[in-house]
């Protein structure tokens, strides 16, 4: 059996969002992204693979194809044995507790998988994502993310509406704000980082308790900014290692 | 004056490490990367930009092109102004003190920029490379440490060599090291980040004298490792943090 001409269309479009909600599928490849994803309770629609990837699910999901077949449908440099389309999940209800990550228009597909992957690790309890923010069944996002997709709650919300009824502590990054060193950071609490190029909207910033700084050690003093994923990494650290 | 054949070859050649060498020149881009390598002790060979890029250099360095030549030569999906050759500076002298880098076979070239970036936050006094280490004028490189690559001397150099002879303590990330947070660390030191897929190798690992881990907060304890640009995010931040 090989790839239908309709599979192969199906694959392609769902580089788009547009399709990808239209037939609630995404696609994740590589044998270590996709074994986490059939490890979880992500349901697996089909799973296209070379004779040599070995899994146990039900025959009829799955296609074997040829390594040139994969590599047709795979967006990897080197397709890895497996190519995978899961159903998107239900989002789950927001539970506005514990430590919570909040994205305000993050458009680098593999700053926000580098993300989910740091959230998964430092135990954030939710990812809330702006409306604007990149799509996380994006692929890039998929594989950036490790399979760490499987274990992070995540929405995508009108983030100014839901700060602005929040009862926790908010906090962003701003040079202008207190040492994150010295600042005294509590359990729950949320933390919102901007985009790329723009940092956090004026909008967004309006409705923020706390400012928090990364000291800048560089004799220079040129440095302009850190990169968005490795700011997040810093200040996750900085508010676990308390506890 | 449009972009001549040889210069198109120029410029072509460059993307490879052997011609970058060869011509001891590489590739800038942008007017921010551009403008910051203008503004250091780098020295420009040829700028190709387009009319509205304003800048003081002599007028014989200056290839004024067309928004499409721009984007002939251009290796981003938005060119920006300007592209320029560099020389390639003379590697300075290794200093061997204060916080020091290194790194053993780092793939790439994004991660290296956003570490060359970081060491420019944190202040890190040298930046090692293991010979097989991604080249730091590689373009992909350069884009990625938005001018930090400036202001930190790179050295490529036998790391194994280097570990084996030098005074300093070192350190390198390992799940079962010393919780991070709870470890006195030192003002100079060298910090050694591994390989993306393979992290350190065994013959370095047989010269570190302390191992540290960055503790996982995550319930399900299934991440498996973080991005290695983002974990040295965190570590720099630790050795930072108590001075």
């Amino acid at each position: 059996m090989s790839i239908s001409k309709n599979q192969l269309k199906l694959i392609t479009s769902l580089s788009q969002k547009k399709y990808r909600q239209k037939h609630n599928l995404f696609i994740a490849e590589g044998v270590k992204v996709v074994n986490e994803l059939l490890n979880s309770a992500f349901k697996v629609e089909t799973l296209f693979c070379t004779d040599d990837f070995s899994c146990n699910i039900s025959a009829e999901k799955i296609v074997q194809v040829s390594e040139i077949d994969l590599k047709k449908i795979s967006s990897l440099k080197t397709p890895n044995k497996v190519l995978g389309l899961f159903k998107i999940p239900d989002e789950k209800e927001l539970q506005n507790k514990g430590l919570i990550l909040a994205l305000d228009d993050i458009n680098d597909p593999g700053n926000l998988g580098t993300i989910i992957r740091l959230c998964d690790w430092f135990g954030v309890s939710e990812l809330i994502c702006s409306t604007k923010t990149v799509d996380c069944y994006n692929q890039k996002v998929v594989q950036a993310s490790m399979g760490s997709l499987t274990r992070i709650p995540i929405h995508y919300i009108d983030l100014e509406a839901y700060l602005s009824k929040t009862n926790l502590p908010t906090f962003i990054a701003d040079m202008d704000g207190e040492n994150v060193y010295k600042s005294s950071l509590p359990k729950e609490g949320i933390l919102i980082m901007g985009n790329e190029a723009n940092g956090i909207s004026d909008e967004i910033k309006k409705l923020i308790s706390n400012k928090i700084s990364i000291p800048r050690f560089g004799e220079t003093q040129e440095t302009e900014s850190l990169n968005v994923a490795t700011a997040t990494a810093i200040l996750l650290s900085e508010f676990k290692r308390a506890f």
